[in-house]
């Protein structure tokens, strides 16, 4: 591919024939992208942006898996924004999919108020702990709150999103109380929750959430979604949302 | 035995030789009050209160499973109040646990603040809706919110406990939202968390949730509790903690 650059490889996706491009140096998609495309759901109607998307992962997937008329990813790193529109491009989806360069705690006032039905994130899981080097690094951004946090997300999703709207995100457990109460503080009211234990009888290392914007106390928990059967193999569920 | 009331009868409790008193026209403890206890700690120098302690099966539990130094119940209605009395002196328990009669809304105000080290609750689980009837029967105060609601129970919890106390509560997993929303608003941290599945493949339909007082947020997940292994047969954890 010519439009490849140095370090950058293709990845197949399973899903209507869509590839990725990514670089094994900076980030590349994990299990909770995909989880959390699964998760989501979007109408025929909907907008949906992707609050920091990386190399474009989730608005591609999502543009794969669900109903959701137009899809817009925002991300402050100019090169893996760069990568996200080479990889739409080679997907012939630029009328599906927009990728926007910008900052997270900007995100209202880039789009304006109430300008989306669905909002996704896969976002840093850690806190930006002392001691942290490489802060200017694609993997440090992408893993831990240099740039943003998990109250900027939320507060920004919730000025985003149309009352009614939906919130959906991937994260870790650990973090689950800051979540929920940073969700009903800003009224993203928490609807559904599922989360995912590696095995049976461990600990879940991921946690994915739905919020309504404006919605009422109740909310359900979803079955545990077990991620393998026995080492190396997976479970019927995440080969059908693997799409193998 | 000649200190039961009609309509009671006496169970055995697979620990230390102990038995309780119900009467199941009123209550009968259930598999929520077992599993709190289990997940429930106590250590040797700690006093403990259980709030709307019902016949008292949460604090004679206690007592057998855990290194507590003495257990207090609390709880509203004369008639529980005094069964728990009972079954404390049918296992000759008296100098362990005292059953003291009282509104879980005057909580700190009946036992004083930062007077206890562990706050145990098994409250009710439903809100109290319009069209309720039969808002004076013992089983409608033990599983509606007519009483009291979870804010009064969890603020109540925070005054009562000693900083770095610690709050364990059993409930059902559509009020997670506001348990954990409320914990964190009145600084008791949410620290320890884990889903009772009835089976491996469906929603769970209790949570058990541990807090610290003025606590870090930081929580852990535990791993699925899974009760059945197959309709009739529980799984061994199940077994274990019951006793069997």
């Amino acid at each position: 591919m010519s439009n490849l650059l140095p370090g950058e490889r293709i990845d197949e996706l399973q899903r209507n024939g869509y590839r990725i491009i990514q670089n094994p140096e900076k980030f590349c998609f994990g299990m909770d992208a995909v989880l959390l495309s699964g998760f989501a759901r979007a109408k025929e109607h909907e907008n949906c942006l992707d609050l920091g998307c990386g190399n474009g992962i989730i608005p591609i997937l999502m543009e794969a898996k669900t109903d959701g008329k137009h899809f817009t990813g925002l991300e402050i790193q100019p090169e893996s924004a760069d990568m996200a529109r080479r990889s739409v491009a080679l997907n012939d989806l630029q009328d599906r999919i927009d990728i926007v360069e910008g900052d997270i705690k900007d995100a209202s006032k880039i789009f304006g108020a109430s300008s989306f039905h669905v909002v996704t994130t896969n976002p840093p899981y850690m806190t930006a702990q002392h001691g942290l080097t490489n802060l200017h690094e694609a993997k440090t951004i992408a893993r831990h709150e240099v740039l943003c946090n998990l109250e900027d997300i939320i507060r920004e999703s919730a000025r985003l999103l149309v009352p009614g709207g939906r919130f959906y995100m991937v994260h870790r457990p650990f973090r689950l109380a800051e979540i929920i109460s940073l969700m009903v503080q800003y009224r993203i009211e928490p609807k559904r929750m599922r989360l995912v234990y590696p095995y049976v009888d461990r600990e879940p290392n991921m946690v994915l959430i739905e919020g309504l914007r404006g919605g009422k106390s109740r909310m359900t928990v979803e079955k545990p979604l077990i991620v393998y059967k026995e080492p190396g193999k997976y479970t019927d569920e995440i080969y059908d949302v693997y799409g193998y």
